[in-house]
């Protein structure tokens, strides 16, 4: 089983428009209203993979009730805590002119020291029976930049491996609490490290002490990097579609390899591009396209 | 008293940015929400004018219940009956950059004969004591065009005049079911009878039947046009700001004109011109700036 802890979860409006233009009026069909957040669309990929999944996040006010709802609808096993601010809202617009995506992405409202506390509690209750945590995504506004290392201190005292997928202190802090994989983009790895060259920056998180880093490069596929081994995957040509949730679907992809006991630094980069690049091909966030197990014959891997 | 009826009221979600562009991601502050929609903004006007107002409205859903929250907490009152579907939103992007409003108005929820049963009858209840009715705003799907035509006539039976700002066949029915005001745009008026001469258009209207037709020209101002009479009015310059909200004002202004008892055509029609303006200043729909009875010292009136 494997637990994902999204610390700042959002409610996903989207909107299709035939033609999005700034400072337009435009009439829409009403909302796709979906539960988000990173760590959100993580359990619902492994889900889709078939391995079960618990989504855990705290969520609060009128936002909160439609998150539940909507996840309550969806059948996605989950424990919401309730948080004393409102959830946040992210409101994103679909163009089919120009294959663009807008978004308006909220910060989110401030978090508490009971929040963070009760946040925590969850995680800990939810720890015996897993095989693998994930933490994932942004922190709310008032959340310790140390939060994603302290989950990784109680999982491992549980015997249970971590994903992290965060950045700049936050990434930094569970890497040396000793994350056994982080999971930045090369935009992110470059804001956290300082280094433009991602497996520069990839070593900096191991000698913090992180095991693996998979650092995803867009169409460009993903980097596996452990003290041992670079590895580089991609697919035979870049693949059109929606990029986001391509890196929560690679998160997916290795905590599944994590619970099903595959080690293979090959493997787990295979199945990490492979699921990543399938997730671009579905219009929304949190779901693979059906052949996403097809994929993985047409990763190509080279050392890096 | 003033009764305002919205048809298709909406949660009104704001976001302000310092820079817009299509196909960015952004990170916003938390959306302002309000309860939104033409009806309920003519409310919002006519009470800070000082007139007692009743905003009716149906709605449902989680962001029903965000619009029923937010209309107590404004403290305007209100008969909220409840709508089979969700209550639609509007998201409204203003970029401090360009000073541009780009804006995805949802359609909204089908209504069913029973919602457009209960939504009469809820302003039926409230015509005893009522002074005027106002019907602002879209109907939203399945939501027949007589609806305004029959409250109209209810309000008529009653004895209480009505204003209708609506489009095409609903304001022609309603015209033609006597309403004491239609009010118009430009564009909402060429639509409506196809006339691009707003003049010829507002007749086109009083001929149906009608008695008074203000249509807003924006920066050029606004015409009243009655049987016997066309006047033009316009401030001495434009002013910069929001326009969204702009015509509930002169609704707003005209209500309050026919509750107050004054009835000469050029004071109403100052008075619906310089609010108009006032609404301009206000960043949201629904305000008049605290200048607003000054500004109708400004306005220059002409023989149209």
């Amino acid at each position: 089983m494997i637990i994902t802890v999204t610390p700042n979860p959002a409610l996903d409006l989207t909107y299709h428009v035939d033609a999005f233009e700034a400072g337009a009026s435009l009439r829409v069909d009403t909302a796709r209203v979906r539960a988000g957040g990173k760590g959100v669309n993580v359990a619902r990929v492994a889900r889709q993979a078939g391995e079960r999944s618990i989504a855990i996040a705290a969520v609060g006010g009128p936002t909160g009730r439609e998150f539940a709802d909507e996840l309550k609808t969806s059948g996605l096993d989950h424990v919401l805590v309730p948080a004393s601010g409102a959830t946040r809202r992210s409101v994103a617009v679909v163009d089919a002119a120009s294959g663009e995506t807008t978004i308006m992405n909220e910060r989110g409202a401030p978090v508490t020291a009971d929040d963070r506390a009760a946040l925590a509690s969850a995680v800990r209750a939810s720890l015996p029976g897993a095989r693998c945590l994930v933490v994932s995504g942004s922190l709310p506004p008032g959340m310790p930049t140390a939060f994603c290392a302290e989950l990784v201190r109680e999982a491992h005292d549980a015997g249970i491996p971590v994903v992290v997928d965060a950045v700049e202190d936050a990434l930094v802090e569970a890497a040396r609490a000793g994350a056994d994989v982080v999971k930045p983009n090369r935009a992110e790895l470059r804001a956290t490290t300082g280094l433009a060259d991602p497996i520069a920056g990839a070593r900096v998180l191991l000698k913090h002490g992180a095991r693996l880093a998979l650092v995803s490069l867009g169409a460009e596929g993903m980097l596996a990097v452990t003290r041992d081994a670079a590895l580089h995957a991609r697919m035979p040509q870049p693949l059109d579609g929606n990029p986001t949730g391509a890196g929560d679907a690679a998160v997916a992809a290795v905590a599944v390899s994590i619970v099903t006991g595959d080690d293979d630094l090959r493997s787990r980069l295979v199945r990490a591009t492979a699921w990543s690049a399938s997730a671009v091909l579905r219009p929304v966030a949190g779901e693979l396209a059906d052949n996403f197990r097809d994929l993985e014959h047409n990763v190509g891997v080279m050392d890096a």
